[in-house]
C-alpha cells in the first residue's frame, strides 16, 4: 500500500473512524454504509469515501463496509497492530495521570517503565511499576529496546533529556513538555501542548462573544 | 479588527508565537525581526509575515517587531487578556493532574471548582479546593457564572453531563472525554483526544519504519 503522500489531516481523522468502528464492533454491527457512518459521525459521506480512497477504498460501497474488516485495516494503517515499547519520563502529576489513565496496551504500546529526576519519587508505585531514577535511564532504554518516550517533564529539561534519549536509541516522543524538541528528522515527535489547546479554546470563546455582540 | 475569516490553522499557530515571544520578553529582548523569529521557531519568515498579515501585520517590518507590543496583540487576539470562569468535572487522575499542573490563571482562566460523581472523593483537597459532589453542580455553575467546563469524565457520562452543563449556562468545553459532545453550534468545544494523538504517533512511527526498510 502506497500511503506516502497521505496528508496529516487525513491521518488525523483515522483515529476517529477507528473509535466509531470500535463502537459498532462492540455492538455486533456487521456492515455499515458510508451514509450511515456519515450520520453517526456528522461528516459528509463524500468526505468518508474520499478519506478511504486514499487507502484503496476498503471494499464495495454498494453493500456497505464490513465493520470488522474496516476496523482491522485502519488499525493496520495506524500501526496499532504492532507492539512498541514505551517509557514515561517525568512522574509528576501529568506523568502519573497518563500512567494510570491511558490504555497503552490496547493501542499496541507496551508500557515498561517510569522515571523521574526527583529522588523523593524513586520507588513510588504507580499502576504496577516503581518510579526509577534518571541514572537508570540509559541502561533501561538499551536493554529493553525502548522506542518511545512520553515526556512529562518541565520544558527546562525536556530538550536535553530528549537528546540523551535519542542517543540511547529512542525513535519517537510523545511530548507534553511545553517546548519544541530539537531532534533529528528521522525521529517522530507528536506534541500535546495543553496550554496551546487552552488558548485555542480562549480564542474561539472570544470569537463567539464578538459574533453575539 | 476583522478576523472573521482567519483559518483555524493560523489560530493554531498563534499560541506557539506567543510562547516564543514570552521567552523573548522574559529575556528583555525589545525588538525581533521576522528573520530572527523564523530562525528561532524554525518556520519561514514568509510564513510569519503571512500569518501576521491576517491581523494587520503588527507594525513595521524593516525595524522588526516590538516584542512587548506583539505579545500583547497576540494575547488580545487569543482572548487571554479576559477572565473566564472554569470548573473541572471529573476528579480522577487526569482531572487532578490538570488541576495541579495547568497554570489556568496565567491564561485568563479563573479555576473555581472541581466536581466528581464518586462520593468517596467528595471533600478531597486538590490544589487549594475541595472536590464537590455532582449535586452541587447546577447551583455552583449558575451562582458563579461559570462559562467553561473541563470534562475529565468517562465517555459514557460525558455527553449527558455536557448537555446538563449547557442548560446551566456553560458556554465552552475543554473536552478530554473520548467522545464527540452533542452540543448546540454556539457552544465552543476544544477536544483533547489523547488516544487519537497516540495513534497518530503510532502511524508516524510505522511510516518511518517502512521508509527505512
Amino acid at each position: 500500500m502506497d500511503d506516502k503522500n497521505i496528508s496529516q489531516a487525513v491521518i488525523g481523522r483515522l483515529p476517529r473512524y477507528l473509535r466509531y468502528l470500535g463502537e459498532l464492533k462492540d455492538s455486533n454491527v456487521e456492515r455499515v454504509s458510508s451514509q450511515e457512518l456519515s450520520e453517526l459521525m456528522n461528516v459528509t459521506a463524500s468526505q468518508i469515501r474520499q478519506d478511504f480512497n486514499n487507502f484503496g477504498g476498503f471494499g464495495q460501497q454498494g453493500y456497505g463496509y464490513k465493520v470488522n474488516f474496516l476496523y482491522d485495516e485502519i488499525a493496520k494503517i495506524l500501526g496499532i497492530n504492532k507492539t512498541h515499547h514505551l517509557i514515561i519520563v517525568g512522574a509528576g502529576n501529568l506523568g502519573q495521570a497518563l500512567a494510570n489513565y491511558m490504555n497503552f496496551e490496547r493501542r499496541g504500546f507496551h508500557f515498561t517503565g517510569i522515571f523521574d529526576s526527583n529522588e523523593a519519587l524513586t520507588g513510588k508505585k504507580i499502576r504496577d511499576m516503581y518510579v526509577q531514577p534518571m541514572s537508570n535511564l540509559e541502561n533501561f532504554v538499551k536493554e529493553n529496546a525502548i522506542d518511545i518516550a512520553v515526556l512529562t517533564i518541565p520544558k527546562t529539561s525536556a530538550v536535553k533529556v530528549a537528546e540523551q534519549l535519542v542517543s540511547y536509541g529512542v525513535k519517537a516522543f510523545w511530548n507534553f513538555a511545553h517546548v519544541d524538541l530539537n531532534v533529528p528528522d528521522d525521529i517522530v515527535v507528536e506534541n500535546v501542548h495543553l496550554s496551546d489547546s487552552l488558548m485555542k479554546l480562549s480564542y474561539n470563546i472570544t470569537r463567539k462573544e464578538q459574533e453575539n455582540e
